[in-house]
This record gives C-alpha cells, sequence and structure tokens, in this order.
C-alpha cells in the first residue's frame, strides 16, 4: 500500500491516541513527514487545522499547493522547508496566529503566485519580507494588525495584481504600491479599507489611470472631511469605479472625533468630468480612459459619425486617444468612446463645447485692454497730480528766488516740448518758426497752467534755454 | 461608521452572548445579513469557522471569493443566496459536513471558476449538479466519500482544468472526462489517486496525447496486476510523465487480496519507445508529442541538421509532425524533437531505423516463398499418395472394369501431358512427333511409377483420350 495513503489513516491513530501538540514537540527537532498529518491529493498537500507548530515539513517536490491554514504557526523563517519547492504557486497560512515572518520566510518558495496571510497577528511589514517573490500575483493579508509597511515592502513583487490589506492599523495610504505598478499590465486591486487612515494622496490618486482607480479600496477609514476629497470621490463616482460604486454607502469622513458623514453629501462645488471647452483653432485630445485595460475601443464623432469616415478633424491616436481639431465651432457636440473586451464594456461619453473665438485672438484683445486702461489710469494720475500739486507750489513759490530746476513741475513740463521739438526733427515735419514758435508758446502756457494770465518771464527762460 | 466594519464587532458581541448555533438557528428563517458574522474585505467576504449552518445569505453583487469553509452546511439548495452572484468566481466550501448538492445548488453563481468541497461528505454525483457551472476550471473532491459518479456528472464543464477526486471510493476511471476535454485547450489535470479502482481502461489511456497524460493521476488505486498495467505504466516513466515520476512508488497493484506490489517490478517484456522501424520508400511520421501543449517545437535531422536547411526527404507539418521520406538507408538515425515554452522545456529523441529491403518488396518475396513452399507441400503430398495409395489400388484394379476416370491418380497424372500439349502449342515449341511420342511414353511410365516395369495398355488409353 502507498505511503500517501496511509498517512490520514495513521493519523487517525495518532489523533487518537496523543494530543496533536505532543506529536508535534516530539518531532519538532527533525524535518516532519508530511505523510503523517496531511492529505496529499497529488500535487494538492492539505495539513489545514492538524495542529502544526513552528515545525520543518519535508515535501516533496511536486507540490503546487500547500495549505497550512488553521494551525498555531506563530513565526516563520527559511526553515519550515529544507528544501526549494520551486513548483509551489499556492500557500495558505491563514488564521495562524502568524506574528513574525523573518525576511528568509519565502527565498525557497519563489514561484508562490497566491499567498494567504489573512487572519493572523503581523504588525510590521518591512523591506525584505516579500522580497523573493517576484512571481507573486495575490497577497492576502487582511485581519491582521499592520501599522507599519516600509516603502519598499512591495517593491520587487513586479507581478503582484491583487493586494488585500484591508482591517489593520495602517495609517498612511501606500500609494508607492500603484506608482510602482502604474506601468504594469497586470495590476488590479488594492484594498485598505477598514483601516486607521485619516488623509488620503488625493492628488496622486487622481493622476492615476481609470483601470488603477477602479480597483483602489479606501472606504472605511476614519477619513478628514475635505472639499478635495468630496471631488475624488465624486467623479470616482460619475465615472462608476468600482471601488468608489460597490461601497457607495461606507465612504465617509469627519473632522477630528465628531461623527462620519458621507462624503457625497459635502457641502462642495459640484464635480464634472468628461466636459471640455475649448477655442476655435485649437486641437483637443480626448482620452478613452477605461475602468479595465485591455478593450477595444471605437469612438463615434457628433452625430454618430464612426471616426474612420470623418474629415481630417478627428484622428485616434494608439487607440485611446483622439486628436480632434483645428477646432471649429460645428465640432462642438458629445464624442463617444466605446470599450469592450471579452466580458466587460464600458463607454465614455465627452461633452465638448467649442467657443467662438481663438484662444489666441482673445488673449491678445485682452493684452491691448489692459494695456489701454493701465495708460488711462496713469494719465489720470497725473493729470491730478498736475491739477492739485503744481498750483500749490506756484503760490508759494512765484515770489521766490529758488532755481527752478530743481522744482517738481519744470522737469514735466519740459518733456512735453522736447519730444515735439525731437518729433518734429526725426519725422521731418515741416514746421515753420513762426509755427514752432507758436506750439512753444501755448505749451509753456499750458504748462504753467498760470492761474492768474500773467507771463512769467523766469519760467520761459528756463525751458528755451534747454 | 460603516456597515461592513460593525460586522465583526457584532459578531464578537453574539458569539460572546449565545451559542453560534443558535443564532443560525433564530435567523434561519430570513436571508442572513453576512455583514453581522463575516469579514468584508473589498471582493473578499470570509464567512469561515464561523458556525454556519444550512442558512440563506444575503449577499452583495460584487463579492468575488466566498469562503464558507469550516461550518456546518450539510445540505445546499438554490436558496442559500436568493440572487444571482454574478461576479463570484471562487466559492470555497470545504470542511463542512455537505452530504447533499442539489441539483440547482450553483444556479445563481453560474460564473465560479474555482469551487472547493473537499474535506465533506459526498457520495454521488449526479448528472445536474454541476450543470450550470460552464466557466469552472478548478473543482475540488478530495476527502468525500463519493462513490457514484454520473458519466455526465463533468459533461457541460467545458472549461475545467483541474478535477480533484482522490480520498474517495470511486472504482471505475472516469475516462469520459479526459474524453471530452481532449480536444479542449485547457485541461491540465485528473486526480483519482486513493480510491477503489481496480481496473484501468488502458487502451483509452495510451491513445491520449501526452498533455493530457500528463496529468491522469491514478497512484494508490487497488489496481489489478497484468503486462498491460505495465506498458501503460513503463511507458509514462519512460516519456517522465508527472504523473508517473511524481508517484513512482506509489504505483502499485495486486491480484485479489494479495499484497500489492510494484508495478514496474512485474515481470514483463521490455517496454521501448520512440523507436520506430521503417522500410525503403516508406513515408515514416513522427509526432512530437510533447507533456504539455502549446511548446514551440523545432526538429533536428540525424547529424544534427535544422530541418529547415535538409533536403526533401523531411517535411515539418503543423509543428508536430516530422514527415519522413522515401525513406533511404541512410535516413536512419535519430531524429530530435525540442520543445519549448516560456518556462517548460521537452524533448523527444526518435530512433529511426530504416531496413534495407523495400516494405513492397519484402511482402512479394514473402508471398513468393509461401506459394512455393505450398506447391512443394502438396507436390511431396501428391508424390507420397502416389507411391503408397496407388499400387494397392492397381493391385486390387487390375483385373476389375471400373472407369478409370472416377480414379484419383488418373487425373493427376494426366495434368503434366497436357500442360507439356499446351505448353508446346502455345510457345511455339517445335518437337518432332516423334519426340512428342517420346515424352509422353516417359511421361506415362513417370506418372504410373510403373513398379514392376510393364507397359499398363488401359493407363495410356485413359491418358491420350483427354
Amino acid at each position: 500500500m502507498g505511503t500517501s495513503r496511509r498517512c490520514s489513516i495513521l493519523f487517525l491513530t495518532l489523533a487518537l491516541l496523543f494530543p496533536v501538540v505532543r506529536v508535534n514537540r516530539l518531532l519538532k527537532r527533525k524535518p516532519l513527514d508530511y505523510q503523517m498529518l496531511c492529505v496529499c491529493a497529488s500535487n494538492i498537500i492539505s495539513c489545514s487545522k492538524v495542529g502544526l507548530t513552528n515545525v520543518t515539513l519535508d515535501l516533496p517536490q511536486h507540490i503546487v499547493v500547500l495549505d497550512l491554514s488553521f494551525n498555531s504557526i506563530t513565526e516563520l523563517y527559511a526553515a519550515w522547508t529544507p528544501k526549494h519547492l520551486n513548483r509551489l504557486q499556492t500557500m495558505l497560512l491563514n488564521n495562524n496566529g502568524l506574528t513574525f515572518l523573518s525576511s528568509e520566510a519565502f527565498v525557497h518558495v519563489t514561484k508562490l503566485r497566491y499567498l494567504d496571510l489573512s487572519y493572523n497577528g503581523l504588525i510590521l511589514l518591512d523591506e525584505f519580507i516579500f522580497e523573493p517573490l517576484e512571481h507573486l500575483e495575490v497577497l492576502l493579508l487582511f485581519k491582521n494588525r499592520i501599522s507599519q509597511i516600509d516603502r519598499y515592502a512591495f517593491s520587487t513583487m513586479g507581478a503582484l495584481q491583487k493586494l488585500y490589506m484591508s482591517h489593520n492599523q495602517i495609517s498612511r495610504f501606500p500609494l508607492e504600491v500603484l506608482k510602482e505598478r502604474s506601468k504594469e499590465d497586470t495590476f488590479k486591486l488594492l484594498d485598505v479599507s477598514s483601516n486607521k487612515i485619516k488623509v488620503l494622496p488625493v492628488q496622486g490618486l487622481q493622476t492615476m489611470r481609470a483601470w488603477i482607480k477602479n480597483g483602489v479600496y479606501f472606504h472605511n477609514n476614519p477619513l478628514t472631511c475635505s472639499c478635495e476629497l468630496y471631488n475624488l470621490v465624486a467623479s470616482w463616482h460619475l465615472r462608476e469605479l468600482n471601488s468608489a460604486i460597490d461601497f457607495a454607502g461606507n465612504h465617509t469622513c469627519g473632522v477630528s472625533g465628531k461623527q462620519h458623514e458621507k462624503i457625497l453629501n459635502l457641502n462642495c462645488s459640484e464635480v464634472k468630468i468628461l466636459i471640455k471647452e475649448a477655442y476655435l483653432e485649437q486641437t483637443l485630445v480626448l482620452d478613452c480612459d477605461t475602468k479595465h485595460k485591455y478593450m477595444v475601443k471605437r469612438w463615434v464623432l457628433p452625430g454618430n459619425i464612426p471616426v474612420s469616415s470623418a474629415n481630417d478633424s478627428a484622428m485616434v491616436d494608439g487607440g485611446n486617444y483622439l486628436h480632434v481639431g483645428p477646432l471649429k465651432v460645428e465640432n462642438s457636440g458629445v464624442y463617444t468612446c466605446y470599450a469592450t473586451n471579452d466580458s466587460l464594456s464600458d463607454t465614455l461619453h465627452f461633452t465638448v463645447v467649442v467657443h467662438n473665438s481663438s484662444m489666441r485672438g482673445g488673449l491678445e484683445d485682452l493684452k491691448t485692454a489692459y494695456t489701454t486702461l493701465g495708460a488711462c489710469v496713469i494719465s489720470v494720475v497725473l493729470i491730478l497730480v498736475y491739477l492739485y500739486i503744481t498750483p500749490r507750489c506756484c503760490a508759494c513759490c512765484s515770489g521766490g528766488k529758488d532755481d527752478p530746476r530743481d522744482s517738481f513741475h519744470s522737469s514735466t513740463a519740459s518733456l512735453p516740448l522736447e519730444h515735439v521739438e525731437r518729433g518734429a526733427e526725426a519725422g521731418g515735419f515741416a514746421f515753420g518758426d513762426a509755427a514752432m514758435q507758436r506750439i512753444k508758446d501755448q505749451l509753456e502756457q499750458n504748462g504753467r497752467l498760470n492761474p492768474i494770465g500773467e507771463k512769467d518771464e523766469e519760467w520761459l527762460r528756463v525751458t528755451t534755454k534747454r
């Protein structure tokens, strides 16, 4: 009779004769033969709920699934298996009371794709624990007591698709997990719901592609209310992202100890998405940012015209983007991106409004207007200064012998004349001497604004001397 | 505070106040709110080991993984969920003491891809239980008490990749599972190890492709010893199929209650695989029947010549097959198929022996030889008959007046003469009358083998009359 058939029978016998814990203690010093305790179903070895403690298991090379759940393995070191298990893909360690994972715990199982560490007592995830797990796709860490996560804890796990960390004590949103994987094709889910996160990295999250945001779960956290947070949640709702829609009732926030309220009920300005405003002659780029990666995309222009049969004003770039332009007013309307794959579909409607003015023209008009306004204001100020300051000075200076070159009005009043002289010379105006003298006299009179109508010879001398 | 956060706290309180079984009984009549008992980690709902009985669960639409393991659900009807769960992919029902599965148990979860029913008390798998599970890829049924499997129990599960049924009471090898999937691309594993199977469908198994056989586990069964079984196991070993190699020590057999012995130790003739004998002018087809489907294959001819740069005598057909021929003696040698994919490789060496004779020529030679031999034997028999029977007859007939045409030797003895006459006429031989008469005389004498040397006129009359 085969050894693996004997294992369950032997185990039953042993279980009846001794307490299992005692068996483990007795065998703790040398590698434990799995056939004594476990059920062996071809490439699955199930040692679930057999009272294993921190033992060393002598497992066969062909094992693909190892179930060690519901035992009492509280610490895991490299020595739990004496040899490399290169075909092991799934390892279940949930419900074990695990409090310590050595940085070498997984050095012998580097081909793991699924690791369940849920329902344990882990507190710290340091830089090196998961380093060997380059092929890991799913990591279950929910229902632990994790409060500290090293920024590089998941950095080497290039194949990671789903990371479940809800029901822990996490207070910092691990944005690096998303950033590291934003260029990967396979990332699907990050769950940090039911933790102790007060502030989300809203800017960082909003710049992510929709297919990433679709799998970011952060409900049931003691978030601090803000309109920034409202904008994020509201825009995710409008795009019908799973993470927002599936837990619509669990997106709450509060302010320092106050009762939590629904984020969507905050009194913030309305969020609008997929509405694009543009001006004549501009080129608009519409981004078919779908909830799922790898979808076949089809663009339809206003009036339900497929983009292929359209004129030159619309062009698809790499499937994702639609370039529309140079824009005309008649380009306004609803542009639609229909995205589908084997089982899913996603439709994005972009409302484009083209304003009946060019962006460049508008700006130049604005500049001209501001320049004119500025010149007017300066003129008015100068006039006011001239009107209200000069007479008082003249009144007190008229009887005095102070050098008039030091006075305020002498310099200002002389400028126009100088300009006129230079202008006449440069521009070749053919004014006669008499005419020039007339203008000079006029300006001198105006410049002085002689309130008493008398000819002030002293002033005239100063001005003609220059 | 979100409702799903409350669930675990409420449950702990309830668990302390009442026995869980009592809670279930109280709530059995109406759908049970999962949030009261389970941990909700985004799209995973874990209700493991919470004392659930045959309840109805009101689960949310977004659920992808449902863990109901280690409970006391003994019977499963359609009503366990009141609504369709179209995103549910994984359902764990192991360790529940399940004894009955309704044919409608899975009608609301038709998108399931992974179903764990291991460690239960199932006895019968009828035609309709798994009918709705068209998308199921992995089905775990090990450690039950299954003794009866309907031939159509798995027929609708077109996506099935892995079926684990070890540690049951199965006595019939379910070959239909393999036949149904032999044209599918995705089938990977059938485990019927540690059951009660006495006879394998050896013929049916041997005709399967290697990538199917590679995942067929049948060790630890009370198989009846036979050289047919030896051939199967030995050839699987020579091809290094996982199912044979991984459990080399567990392939045993016996005869009616006797102690089991290793199949490979049976005293049967040696098994040779991948050795091909052929004759001149034939065309040989070598089949690169690899252990894994979808491998890139490369053929190399004797002398390490890649098939692409070879002459017209070797041609690859669809990657899998190499046509060699019309064969010459120099085509003998080792042909190799190197197969690889992302992570695996498989190499098949075919030893081809071309016999220095054509199969057609050989057969004809054989026919001629047999014809000659037959003619010789008949001649000898006739001679013996003539020698020993005729004299006795003649002795008793010589005085009688019986019609000699009825006698045995008259007809046989006349044949040579007739042939000679016809041959002379047809072939244009120019024998003179005298010569002909001499031959006739000689033949007549020879034909009669007249032991007494006398001329028997009666005999002569008979022969010349014809």
